[in-house]
Formats: C-alpha cells, sequence, structure tokens
C-alpha cells in the first residue's frame, strides 16, 4: 500500500495528511449547548482513543459555548457548521481548531470569502465536507452521484484558492459505498489535500461498522484517506472501536489488544466461543498493543497460537498454553482463562510495553 | 466492478462461480457426529440466508453422520477433512456435496489421487483450503505468506490436474488482511476456478466483522470472489448476517431491508438512536429488501430519506414521514415508529414483493 501524497495540516495539536498516521475522529452527539455533557462526551472520547472531535454547531449559543468546552478539554475541537455563514464566524472566534462547511448549503461565494479571511487569520483549516443528502438537486442533475460529489468540492476548492486560501481537507460522503469509494478515488488525483473518509449515515453498530469498512478499507488499502470517521447510529465510542479496527486490519495503526480467535467447529474440544469472549473481556482492561489467539483445535491452532505473542490452542477439554512460539504450559479447560492471563500479565506489567 | 471470470461449479444445488450470485456460506459449530443439534443448526442456518454449509469431519463417525443429516435437510453439505484423507472418502461415500481439503496436512499424491478418483466419479468438487496457520513450516520458509499460501495452492492444482481433475475451488486464508488480499490477487490471475474468500479467525463479532469486511471487501470491489464465509467465533447465522451485509454494500446481493440511519450529533431533536433501534427490531421480521432511513434532522435528513423507499426526516420533538420521495405525513416523536411501520407494512404487505 503506497500512501497518497497529501499537504499535511494542522487540526490543534493533531497533523493530518503528508505521510501523519491516519488521524481517527468522531462526533459529539450530544446537544452542544449543553456544555456538561459535550465535555463529558468528550472526554470519553478521548479516553476511548479519539484525535479529533467534531460539534454540531446549529445556532450562536452552540457556537459561543465552543469557547467555554474548550477550556476543559485537550482534543481539538471541529465546528460543524450548516447553511449560516455567521455560525462559522462565531465558531472560529470561539477557538474551534477547525470547520467543516457543507458545499450543498453554504455556496455564497462572498459568504464564504468572509469566513476565509477569519480563518486564514487564525491558521484554522476547513474541511470541504460534502453529503450525498445534501446536494443541491439542481447541481448536475444528469450526473452520477460520485461526478456530482467531486464536482461541487472542485467548485468550491476553486473558490478557495482564487482567495489563496488552502488549508483545505475534502469529504466526499455517501451511504451508497461503490459511488464513495469512485468519488474519492476521482478526486484523489486531481487535488493535493488531505481526504477525510466516511460512508454516511451508515446505520446501527452491527451493519454501519461492515458498510464503513468496506468503503473506507476499499479507499485506504489504495493509499487513499488522511483521516476517518465512521459514522454509527451509537454512542461515539463506538465508532472509534470500529475506525481502530479497520485501520488495525490493514496494519495503518496499532491500538489495543487484538484477539485472533477461531469460528469453532464440530472439530473443537473446548468451548471456544466462551473462552474467547471471557478473554476478550479480560484484554478491554489492558490498553497495550498484544495479539493474543483463541483457537479451538490443532488444525490452525498451534500455527496461529505460535503467530500471535500469547495464545492457547484447545484440545480435548484442555488446552496449551504458547507464548512467543513456545508451550509454556497446559492447563484443564476451567483453567485456561486464569494460565492464559497470568502470561499476558507477565508479558505486559503495568506500565510497560 | 468487473468480476473475475471463473468456471462455475455445482455445489449441490448451488452454482459457484461464472458470473453466478456470489454464494454465502458456514459451517456448524456442532459435533457433527451429534446428528440432532447438527441438523437443528442447518435448519437455523438455511432459515438466516446460508446458501452452502460445511461441516467438520474429525473422524469416521462424523463422516458417516452426513448420511443421515443429507436426509433432513436441503442445503448443499461441505466436509471438512484434515490430515486423514480415508474421511474424504467417507465424507464422499455418505453423500457430502463437496469436500475441501487442506494442502497443508494432506500431501500425499497417491491419497489425493484416490480420493480424486472417487470424487470424479461423483462430481463433486473439492476446495483447495489452504490456511495460514497450518501452512508445513518446511514449506518454503522464505517467502512471503502470500507467496507461500499461493504456491501450496499451485501445487496441489498441479497434482490434480495431472490426474484430470478440476472440479476445484480454492481459498487462502490468513489472520493478516494485506497478506490475505495479496494472496488471492496473485492466484487470481494464474487459475481459473472460481475462488472461496474468508479472512481466517477473525475473531468475535465485532472486531472480526470489521477485519472480514475490509479483506473480503477489498477483494470483492477488484472483482474477485464467487463465494464467501466470514468466519466469527458466535453462532454461524452472525457469520451469515456479516456476510451479507458486505454483499448488500457494494451492491452485489439483495438481502432483506437496509437501514439508514444518522450517527446522531447536536443538530438532532429527537432520539436517532433509540428510533433507530427500534425501526431495527421490527425491520428484522421483514424478508425484504426495502431500504428504511432514520435520520435526526434537515441537513441530510430529507436528502437521504428521500432515497429511500420509506424513511423519517426528524424535526423539533416530530419527524415526517417520506415514501418514494414524497412526505406522506408528519408525526409526533413518540408515534414516529408506528407512522413508518404503517407505511412499510402498506409498501410490502404480506407475500409481496
Amino acid at each position: 500500500m503506497m500512501r497518497r501524497i497529501s499537504i499535511p495540516l494542522e487540526i490543534g495539536k493533531v497533523t493530518v495528511g503528508g505521510g501523519a498516521p491516519i488521524a481517527v475522529q468522531s462526533m459529539t452527539k450530544t446537544d452542544t449547548r449543553d456544555v456538561l455533557a459535550t465535555v463529558n462526551q468528550i472526554k470519553q472520547l478521548e479516553d476511548c482513543g479519539c484525535e479529533i472531535v467534531r460539534l454540531a454547531v446549529p445556532d450562536e449559543e452552540a457556537a459561543e459555548s465552543i469557547s467555554v468546552i474548550k477550556k476543559s478539554v485537550s482534543l481539538p475541537l471541529v465546528a460543524d457548521i450548516h447553511f449560516d455563514y455567521h455560525l462559522a464566524l462565531a465558531a472560529l472566534k470561539a477557538g474551534a481548531d477547525g470547520l467543516r462547511l457543507n458545499p450543498g448549503n453554504i455556496s455564497d461565494r462572498e459568504q464564504i470569502a468572509m469566513v476565509l479571511v477569519a480563518a486564514k487569520e487564525r491558521g484554522i483549516p476547513i474541511r470541504i465536507g460534502v453529503n450525498a443528502g445534501s446536494l443541491p438537486a439542481n447541481f448536475e442533475p444528469d450526473a452520477t452521484l460520485a461526478e456530482r460529489m467531486v464536482d461541487i468540492a472542485l467548485e468550491q476548492i476553486q473558490v478557495m484558492e482564487n482567495l489563496d486560501f488552502n488549508l483545505i481537507k475534502v469529504s466526499l460522503k455517501a451511504f451508497d459505498v461503490p459511488a464513495t469509494i469512485k468519488a474519492y478515488q476521482m478526486i484523489a488525483d486531481k487535488i493535493p489535500y488531505p481526504l477525510h473518509l466516511g460512508i454516511t449515515e451508515a446505520g446501527l453498530p452491527r451493519a454501519g461498522a461492515i458498510r464503513s469498512a468496506v468503503g473506507i478499507g476499499v479507499l485506504l488499502y489504495q493509499g487513499i484517506g488522511d483521516t476517518i470517521r465512521v459514522s454509527l447510529s451509537a454512542h461515539p465510542c463506538e465508532e472509534i472501536s470500529a475506525a481502530y479496527e479497520i485501520l488495525k486490519s490493514l496494519g495503518l495503526r496499532k491500538y489495543g489488544p487484538t484477539l485472533v480467535s477461531c469460528p469453532s467447529c464440530g472439530r473443537a474440544e473446548i468451548d471456544v466461543v466462551a473462552l474467547a469472549e471471557a478473554v476478550n473481556k479480560e484484554l478491554e482492561k489492558i490498553n497495550k498493543p498484544i495479539k493474543v489467539a483463541v483457537m479451538g483445535c490443532v488444525v490452525n491452532g498451534p500455527g496461529e497460537a505460535r503467530d500471535a505473542d500469547v495464545g492457547i490452542a484447545g484440545g480435548k477439554g484442555k488446552g496449551a498454553i504458547f507464548k512467543k512460539g513456545k508451550v509454556v504450559k497446559t492447563a484443564v479447560e476451567e483453567n485456561l482463562l486464569e494460565a492464559l492471563m497470568t502470561e499476558i500479565n507477565s508479558a505486559f506489567p503495568n506500565g510497560e510495553e
């Protein structure tokens, strides 16, 4: 995977693009005017690994809340703006580290110019955030969805570049995965700016994470994408955990433990699913990039378990514990979890990696 | 997406390859010798959309069980064979519709020849099922994982072709997603046979489905793959539902309802997550390819809801119900679910599509 080269941007303390690690972001689902609830959710997001957080700014009060929220949190804050450019100005004044403008509902060039002047003064990047659900109906009605998303973004980029503004990031999100992939592929060669990837309105966690993984995964595999947001109808930490799983599966980020576990079959002589669930529960407490295998039988068990930092390969009502390729002990089924955790804890003692 | 051309095979009543719909498969997790439990799980699998089911055959009794199981189920049955070619012969005799042989642990050419003669006599296809966890340590130890998986498969294919056997399917599974993608890409151009895709030992449903979606999704997007199995440490119907989500996200299969729902944010004035969950629960009862949108606000709400068969776009404590692009009614928040379901039920009355 060769990464596409893009011009790096600073969103607060986080670099996006230019070969920086792919940043993981989400959005608060609280009322931004409710400062306490929003600060609380941002802190939860920071704890679960979020690196950039976006907040809806539907009115002046929400914009002003940013200045208060900013005092209590350390994650970079991006203001999500629709319809009213005044809200972009107010969010900048309140200290937003980034703006997202939707070209589908802010298109007046003079209004955009005023926002650009204020953003440039402060060195604040702007994401051109296109969404298939909010394209003007009269915008290139005969073109494909991918073309329409690309063209509305290119139009906005042109306006920005004409005013010598280039702190630009772009996203082109749709629910339609092939259209989203096509749109990002088309724009990737046309502009030098970082790309923010996402599949919009992807749904509830189970289906939505899969849909996002396919769309974002195909693009990342092609080297496209500098930051990602998984959109799920769920607590935002579910979005973060899905985002890291996507990145980890392609070897693009390390984050927390990885559990390799077999699906079980008629060959298994231990209860693989129950054991995998129990191990996973223990691993959730360990924030280390450890790879743990739980395997039911001898077919692939020892092979995968050897490849993991620590692993179990099950046998008849018992199992072998492997560590860095060597059997270190065997235990009966009911003691396997404890034996495995003892090895994990000795391999990764507190505070050490 | 141009599909790779492959020679079609018949696994029982299901065609795999040659441009047939990408078949969805899973594996029983019961003891195959426990005929009642296995039949029961196969029936569950049929109900949840599985099209081909594989069973572990670790001993003669398991092989013989196939003949009894086959009388009670209609899904094609594939016998999963490791180590002992006698079990392949016994499974064929018992009426298996397909075999999976692991070239990592059955490599004796005379033994393979005996299996091929028996399979050919009955017109039964064989999958060469390579798994990274069971490659012989001494097989091309200096090559990459992808090369090793491809080469061991090509070796086995050569043996089969030399004996004029070509009812072949191939899989090259690893936990390592980039290695798996690379392996399938390498072999796709070298052989004309259908490819069975999977990421092995992918783990528990949440992480495992994402990992599988990235790996299988990247390949399907490239036109590679004729049948898929998502491997999860969970009930096999979870594997089927994840498989269909992957295929649906790329427009490769239709299966059941699709829920478009927004992640919610500080702009939403209805409880999107709760409503989406409630709608999803109702949709689980409807086995129709309907697209339903649950959107929190006016930004993308009406746009996405218009694109869906039926949708809700939320406003302040109320919402509009859209149907095929037109607002058909508005309702207060607590009545939205009922209003939506009334529209869905009238759009898709029982027994009609």
